[in-house]
């Protein structure tokens, strides 16, 4: 298994980057193909794995600011375009990045290319829940969309369920503002109307109270309510993280019952492993490419290597092509 | 001070709706006048408090499924129609609801009136943070909406805050997927573009991440974004509750652990009282209207009962007269 690691974008730096696809290495075997500036990226490399990874040179990198079509079209030698590159070309089986959603999911369309009658595609993301995962998508990747293309992250997010979650009939959910029919905004109302008529398992609205405990195995939405929702789901776990920490520092008492609660939460909290949402899989491309925030944690950057390398090993891209009438 | 309180609407109950405002004479004084079916509220009224409060008989009461506008103009004798009519007409100060958001908007519109120079009411939030209170609007009012709305709304949500969190020239932040100029949908880039020409202080885009620590005085969006960041809040904060307490059931090390922590955690999490949530004003509307959720606790209805008496106090609609041009 080889996995290209674009090296930039990552905002805690290289550093982390690459120390934290090397952990990866604990959990599975691959071969990591680090992509970006050679001399910084050798000093990086622990001498005991110099023969384990490998390197391809880049001396450029696209910002967030940047127009992402022009970038990936006049950046030839930007780390990320040169991943996308060595994707196609079969070069790896896989590819992360942390650098612009934007010139991703461009490099994804452009160079890479999407599987057969897919318009667009989606970031997904694994939600943990108390009642099983959830696939929800699009997080992120398309903004002012149409219903059809819900359709299609409904079709591609099933088949990803089938293989990932092992069911046969994957519960369809159209993330909303409120369960009954005819709720929501336009978008909402028409994608309603076009699940319904499908031959999908569509159970209907789902409300983002249930993000975290749905029966829904696949969730779609248009990709800026996605990334809102998944944005402040993110925000508020954090902020009862930074709330516990604040507290345990005032207090001794305090440090003792996190301890106490630490020892025996463990099995549950393990069910919510926010943190653990590393990367999300760019949906619909012809090859395996994960996402991951730029403001990643190193943990998060390991974790979304070894859903990588799931997803692989899974053939969830052969499944879709499947399903779309390929 | 007169308050009237719609009784039906609560998914707990016109029992736990009428205990919960009397709970709130603990609070602040006022006189509750309940709309709704006679005969049940006299028999939940203790013999002490018989003197105290008022009833307006309304037999009848709008569901959540049916047509607002319809509803609003046919059932006359709705407990929610005879609150408005009572509202507009001065017997009473302020209103609350828990029923139908469509047809109290279309309520406040139809029967109420709105402020000369706003389209659309929007209901409004007060978010607690790390750094103060944030007014978020709209969260769930309007869908599909013009930039121009959210400039409105904007302007609305600076007049409350003014006066509300006693500022000069309050920050006003657009809800957005991105911090940089030319993120988001197409609503959020003209949003940006009108904020950023009018004479508020916009302090650019804020991202979901930061809903609990922003720097904003006042958040904008439009009332679907809205309600989607709200509710996954609202539904993260819930699951962390449950799984404290399923941690808890099952060890009393655990147990000991939770009771150390909130001995010790009680002044920071009070910042974060979430649950204290409880209802949120109709902004736009000419008289002060609240709006509870259907599926509120007790305790979000006495504490909403509370903010709707401060609200008029304070006088906002006065000053949010004044701002747009009366």
């Amino acid at each position: 298994m080889r996995i290209l690691i674009d090296v930039m974008g990552l905002d805690k730096g290289l550093e982390v980057m690459i120390k934290s696809s090397l952990d990866a290495l604990d959990q599975k075997d691959f071969t990591p193909i680090f992509v970006g500036p050679e001399d910084q990226i050798v000093q990086l490399i622990p001498p005991s794995l110099k023969n384990k990874v490998e390197i391809i040179k880049a001396n450029d990198w696209i910002k967030n600011d940047e127009s992402p079509v022009m970038a990936i079209r006049k950046k030839k030698d930007a780390s990320m375009v040169r991943a996308l590159y060595a994707l196609k070309n079969g070069e790896a089986d896989g590819m992360i990045s942390a650098g612009s959603t934007g010139a991703i999911l461009a490099g994804a369309s452009l160079i890479v290319g999407r599987i057969k009658n897919i318009d667009r595609a989606a970031i997904t993301l694994i939600l943990p829940g108390f009642k099983g995962r959830t696939i929800m998508l699009d997080v992120g990747a398309n903004v002012d969309i149409s219903a059809d293309l819900i359709g299609q992250f409904a079709q591609m997010g099933s088949s990803y369920a089938k293989v990932l979650l092992e069911t046969d009939k994957p519960r369809v959910g159209l993330l909303n503002i409120g369960t009954e029919e005819g709720k929501g905004n336009d978008l909402c109302i028409r994608s309603y109307d076009l699940l319904k008529e499908s031959d999908l398992n569509f159970i209907g609205n789902i409300e983002p109270y249930d993000l975290l405990s749905t029966d829904a195995d696949v969730l779609v939405t248009d990709g800026f309510t996605g990334n809102i929702a998944l944005k402040t789901l993110e925000g508020t776990t954090k902020t009862f993280g930074r709330v516990l920490k604040d507290i345990t520092k005032r207090s001794f008492l305090a440090k003792v019952g996190v301890g106490l609660l630490s020892i025996e939460g463990k099995r549950t909290i393990k069910v919510l492993e926010i943190d653990k949402i590393g990367a999300a899989p760019l949906l619909g491309s012809k090859k395996p490419i994960f996402k991951a925030h730029g403001s990643s944690t190193g943990d998060q950057i390991s974790a979304g290597i070894v859903q990588l390398i799931d997803f692989i090993e899974k053939d969830v891209i052969r499944d879709i092509e499947k399903s779309m009438g390929e």
